[in-house]
């Protein structure tokens, strides 16, 4: 059965993006330092187009298994919105990706396998729907912040994987902001090491 | 030289201590779990005459290094008033304190070569006196989070540990408030695996 997870980076200090964020910059100050791990793995850059070469190591497998995996997507508005801004005609999903929206919009199909979907009944309906699309792969939430700890409250996700970048943001967009941590509890499955970043992987379950 | 390091757990949502901390619970609601790691390590329990037994992984290996390492410690003072009130007679320290606060007191000699000394000229001396009394060994800035934010933020400390405990606590004391991000660069220079725990080991460079 599918699995339900997340994968993101975050600095140190616990941010998803730097201060001053806005509708052309949603990384924030400080923020390019949470992904140069990723701009320099083989995987991502075959995926965004961006050249040949790049890294193969333990960085590289991780971003590879994490795609593989991936038979649908499910989205908060916002991140809908900032990507539509900057996402190429390529959006980088191949996959269907269920935006959690009071926008009621017709589907909108991108080249290479991505369609958005507009689901207008909620987080849980949109995961259901994810669920259903993804057929023996895995449902990833992609983000942000605020869908993630949603999801995690309302006992949705099965597992995740979290980034840590060698840097601080010292301010911006926390990821763990509101968590119902009393009615959650995490299980360390696994952690990768690399000079470039932590990749720590967990179960979680809602008590 | 010595070298200036600090060596903490904190959750994954990055406190240090949990909800609801007063003199009598310093660590907080929920605070109990961040621990749970080190309390069965054998070199923790033999440190507080807890018994014999204990693991003897990666994460006890970890302890080990890092008490053996010590040779002076630097303390603010609302974690010493804390801990005035709950050490043992045998302070868990065996070497000498350096407490930063305004109270004129004599140095207090515990069992077992702990000495708290305390430091009216602020931080910087507190750090000198403690490099004075750690010969070729290193320097422990203890905590709490303020004063390792402030010694961060002033340049003192060559590197740290930070131990990720794979529990969410919510809300309570975070680690990293108040960062001088835009001065500090990190490099990632080990991350030691364990299901109990990550253990991530950084140096600190400031710009």
């Amino acid at each position: 059965m599918s699995r339900v997870f997340f994968d993101v980076t975050v600095s140190l200090d616990g941010y998803l993006a730097g201060p001053n964020r806005g509708p052309d910059n949603p990384i924030g100050g400080r923020g390019p330092m949470l992904h140069a791990w990723l701009f320099s793995q083989r995987a991502f850059r075959q995926l965004l187009h961006l050249g040949d070469g790049g890294e193969t190591g333990v960085d590289n497998q991780h971003v590879e298994e994490t795609f593989q995996r991936i038979g649908a997507n499910v989205m908060g508005k916002r991140m809908f919105e900032e990507g539509e801004r900057h996402w190429p005609e390529e959006a980088p999903f191949h996959s269907p990706v269920f935006v959690v929206t009071h926008e009621v919009r017709a589907p909108w199909v991108r080249k290479g396998g991505t369609t958005f979907y507009f689901v207008n009944d909620g987080l849980e309906e949109a995961v259901r729907r994810a669920r259903g699309a993804a057929g023996s792969k895995d449902v990833r939430i992609s983000g942000g912040a605020n869908l993630i700890v949603q999801s995690l409250n309302a006992g949705l996700v099965d597992e995740f994987n979290l980034t840590v970048a060698p840097c601080f943001l010292g301010t911006g967009l926390r990821l763990f902001d509101g968590l119902d941590a009393d009615r959650l509890s995490l299980e360390l499955v696994d952690t990768l090491p690399s000079p470039r970043a932590s990749h720590l992987r967990y179960t979680v379950r809602r008590k």
